[in-house]
């Protein structure tokens, strides 16, 4: 796979041992789409950077020097996946972190090749065993303690599974694995408040703007499997493949094409043009 | 600081930045002590990592390797601390782990100096206001998702607090951010379970055995902040430091020096030589 690494803006991929991020998970990532050279929807993937900064204590991130990074990055590619990873630096062992970090930037590019039948073709979805933990301390954040997305990766393996469908420790529905979910019940779209734990997509409130400018009532709240199957339609959202339908929820409900997942598509189509 | 590095056997310092335990904090880490060359209660250390292995779908740990690797990097240093941490390995953007990953194995030793009279001193503790999520799922192992451990950690900058005691989600006692937690009340022994959240220490173990074989009644269960309240004695257990006894729980309670937690310091200092 064709792509570009830096770190702290030099090309090169590696860091050392004693970083934070490797030792404790202690930074935050942003996974961003490109086009043409474009990083879409930078400045919201810096929004949310720059808040978890803020719960996180990390110094404020240099926005200028990762757009310079993420654009050198993406150059010459027609489509990329650039993904950002900002860490506390390296530190000595103990989890109290320094009171002036040195944070590492990393920057790794991927060039992408998606057909357009590929990014609309209605994904099949696993509910996954594993739970999400809820602490309200960390919940929205995208930081780097990813293990229950690993492990909820791990019930993927069948090459027929698109994603897997997350619950909380208290059986609400919550997110997919590298995506938020959406639901349509009666002309309304419903999608769970991220209070407790799942992470708080760009794409997520790019998809609550554009229905709220289209006049669609919607409801963040909590949902469990028995919404999802009284559903008329299901889709998943992030920020590089946008909006998918859900065709599948293996064992629980099959979703015909849905008239306002396609009205939402058309819509965040044009919003990118 | 005096220390070594080595990663995969091979003296260094640096990882891929692709690495899953940077990407995801997918892996482990033991934290162990050291004595003229020899890592102490080094079995149980693998024992609880094997099981952690197992518990994340990560290859059978090389332990006769880490062992190489363990001794090499201690050797010539009369206390030390040496860390594992073994990581999934390098892998491509993606939670589903690799169907064949190539863990990475570091190991890091710092030569310590810890006065006896430091050993001895009576810990003053805060209880931090940062709490532990509950996930069955991830409880008891010693894995690289630490952005608790992290916060609770910053909440102890003042130089007068040692440790931090950490609280579930639903106010229960858990551990502190880097040690294990125990309490005395009417010469009975009492420990939080560790089935939702915290790690399940080495030497939390071997306090338990060492209580069972001095006749010692021990509960394990759950308890809150009145429980501290009302106990006779804490102590905090941790691989590097052994029992510390707590001094003081910062705006909540002052212990004395306290006659089962001295019994207990004797019987591991015994079964350590």
């Amino acid at each position: 796979m064709m792509g570009r690494k830096f770190v702290n803006g030099v090309e090169g991929g590696s860091v050392s041992v004693d970083d934070r991020g490797l030792q404790y998970g202690d930074g935050l990532f942003e996974t961003m789409g490109a086009t043409d050279g474009r990083v879409r929807r930078f400045q919201s993937h810096m929004a949310r950077l720059t808040e978890g900064c803020h719960r996180l204590g990390l110094p404020t991130p240099p926005v200028d020097l990762i757009e310079t990074d993420c654009l050198r990055a993406v150059e010459g590619f027609g489509a990329a996946v650039v993904k950002l990873t900002l860490t506390r630096g390296p530190g000595p062992r103990s989890y109290p972190p320094p009171a002036e970090p040195s944070p590492t930037r990393i920057i790794v590019s991927t060039a992408q090749q998606v057909s357009e039948s590929e990014a609309a073709r209605p994904l099949i979805v696993r509910v996954c065993e594993t739970r999400l933990g809820r602490n309200p301390r960390l919940a929205g954040m995208k930081h780097l303690n990813r293990l229950e997305q690993v492990l909820a990766g791990a019930e993927l393996r069948e090459p027929a599974v698109d994603e897997g469908l997350m619950r909380s420790t208290d059986d609400r529905i919550v997110c997919a694995t590298a995506a938020n979910v959406f639901l349509v019940r009666s002309g309304e779209l419903l999608t769970p408040q991220i209070s407790d734990c799942g992470v708080a997509g760009v794409m997520r409130e790019v998809v609550l703007r554009l229905a709220k400018s289209l006049g669609i009532h919607v409801e963040v709240g909590d949902y469990t499997l028995d919404d999802l199957v009284q559903a008329d339609e299901c889709f998943l959202t992030n920020a590089v493949r946008g909006i998918r339908p859900v065709g599948c929820i293996l064992g629980l409900k099959d979703f015909q094409p849905g008239e306002l997942t396609a009205r939402l598509r058309d819509a965040l189509e044009t919003a990118e043009e």
